[in-house]
């Protein structure tokens, strides 16, 4: 329920009924006879200490309401992309290598090809991630789910492990203020903000999924629906060429993710990219300012990286190997509250949204 | 999607979907670097090499519609104790100590006080299997769920790991003919077949879920969220005392889970226990037969091993320690369609269903 979700960015009454669950469970901590928890609640993904300097990473994800979107177009082959990637580039966050990932898929109807192009997503996230799909859970329970369309509905989730050796894991802790931050690009929208993003361009502007987008160049469906990048080749490559200090998934929360490093360290954006045609169109149409985008969505960077000042031509070369654009977004500085100021929007972060610079 | 889940037993149109994502799931096991699986589809839990002779055993799965009774008495304290025994319960058939679980948390309303309930539920079934909840996720979807009452809707599944020597693993392969089956008591309707003890007693009996019950000395809703056992300390216990060779945990399916043994064999069991009063009242009411009841509840056993004749004593001892009813109900057969006959009953399995005995 918790751990690997950052409770510092939720909304507060969401905030207190989650540190309320967070400390009955932190408790069980200390019940495992052996393979007990290595790091605490707000990383990426939690490491287990399975001895001899072993740790094994897990995390688990959902795909959240991207699903509506598959539904609505009767298009399931994809999804399961992002369910491999919203979960294994958790896991590449704290260093670990991911190895396998089990899927939950609550359903309405079994008996359709739902299923089958869901294992075809699931398998390609697979592929592109390099683990594998060892078992998982299909639960038929239409009492459960809702969908617009009645037989429609369903539920994708994941759950990856990898490993990482104990003295190695990634959690922020030795970033240093100056160290430099490296951003790499998105596909997209990835797998959040996918509510405000069909309440704007589907309720607000009425645009139908199957309907060309002149900005897009395909359906609004097809944009919406392009899987979320897969960082696991990157985020190894990064380890091995460069003294990689923090890693973050640029999920939820957008680049509030960069308050997640253990150190009290901030970050100061001295650089973002153009963030791509879809968010574009979703903030002019949805008439939303720079704080609201920058808080929902990544704004076309979907990962980053913190390495020393050194070692930034050799984290942009690890990307463009991989044919990643990557920039330098701006440096890490001192700051006990961490502060994400994004200078080129002129917004900075304030407790858990984003607001005009002070 | 896959693997954790005995497809011998699904109906045909959902196994023929099933097959068909398997087949494509099944290509992903060449996919990783390291820590590929070294099990196949069907058993509990699939096992991953993560090398020097160890193995990580991994396994999914929700607790499905008991949660609508929860819902219905808005009580959600103790659904996390079935979401931890339906994990830690299968990771233990294939020999593996639990370590760690993930949850999953997908609800309509996160300020509400169901959170901290569903922690409680989660840290009490934690500490019965010695486990940590290091980590999970919570979602916020409304638009995705559905429940009788409008704002109470959620789901909630898990995902647990362990440890086993990879020359460790239970997987059912050496069962032989003559072997004993040992049964062990269940606390009840466990974690499966609600849907039909629901229809039964509350849409066709009109039983309320507050409502007391004669038979049960409490009230319906009472009886049917009791929570799962949990059979961690049983199998740890039973794979020190005796030479086990197969371990099934009696989820959906009932009995039928027995033929989930890689062996070739079945079962002949010459001795049932009385299966407790919710299933007498079930059946009961429900008119329903032995075939039926045999293959939807776990009758009063909720936890098997597979042991040489000479350990049937030391097994039942290895309950009795733990307070946990055991009985000797019968003995492996050669049987190349894994043919399980439960004497006493009348029924033998007929494919995917039990049978009269022919």
């Amino acid at each position: 329920m918790a751990g690997s979700r950052d409770a510092g960015v939720l909304p507060a009454g969401e905030l207190a009924a989650f540190g309320s669950a967070l400390e009955v469970l932190r408790r069980t901590f200390a019940y495992p006879h052996r393979g007990r928890p290595a790091t605490g609640f707000g990383l990426y993904a939690s490491v287990l200490d399975i001895g001899e300097g072993r740790g094994l990473a897990i995390s688990t994800d959902g795909v959240g309401t991207k699903l509506l979107v598959a539904q609505e177009l009767g298009r399931y082959d994809t999804v399961g992309i992002d369910c491999v990637a919203m979960n294994a580039n958790d896991i590449a966050c704290v260093g670990a290598e991911p190895i396998a990932m089990v899927d939950y898929v609550a359903l309405e109807d079994a008996t359709t090809d739902q299923l089958r192009q869901l294992a075809v997503g699931l398998a390609e996230g697979a592929r592109r991630a390099h683990i594998s799909i060892p078992g998982g859970e299909t639960a038929q329970v239409p009492e459960m789910l809702h969908a617009s369309t009645a037989g429609d509905a369903f539920d994708l989730v994941g759950t990856c492990v990898g490993l990482v050796d104990l003295d190695r894991i990634v959690t922020g802790s030795r970033v240093a203020p100056g160290d430099a931050l490296v951003g790499f690009a998105s596909t997209g929208i990835h797998s959040n903000g996918l509510t405000l993003a069909r309440r704007v361009l589907h309720d607000r502007a009425g645009l139908a999924y199957d309907q060309h987008v002149e900005d897009f160049g395909r359906t609004l469906g097809e944009e919406l629906l392009e899987p979320t990048a897969i960082y696991v080749d990157l985020a190894m490559r990064l380890l091995a060429e460069a003294d990689v200090r923090a890693l973050f998934h640029i999920t939820g929360d957008g680049l509030l993710n960069l308050r997640r490093a253990e150190a009290p360290i901030g970050f100061d954006l001295e650089f973002m990219p153009a963030p791509g045609a879809v968010f574009e169109l979703i903030q002019r149409v949805g008439e939303l300012d720079a704080a609201e985008m920058y808080r929902v969505f990544n704004m076309g960077v979907g990962f980053c990286a913190v390495v020393p000042e050194s070692d930034v031509a050799r984290a942009l070369d690890s990307g463009r190997g991989l044919g990643i654009p990557g920039w330098r977004l701006g440096h890490a500085a001192a700051s006990p509250d961490r502060r994400v100021r994004v200078l080129p929007l002129g917004i900075e972060s304030a407790g858990e949204r984003f607001a005009a610079l002070g």
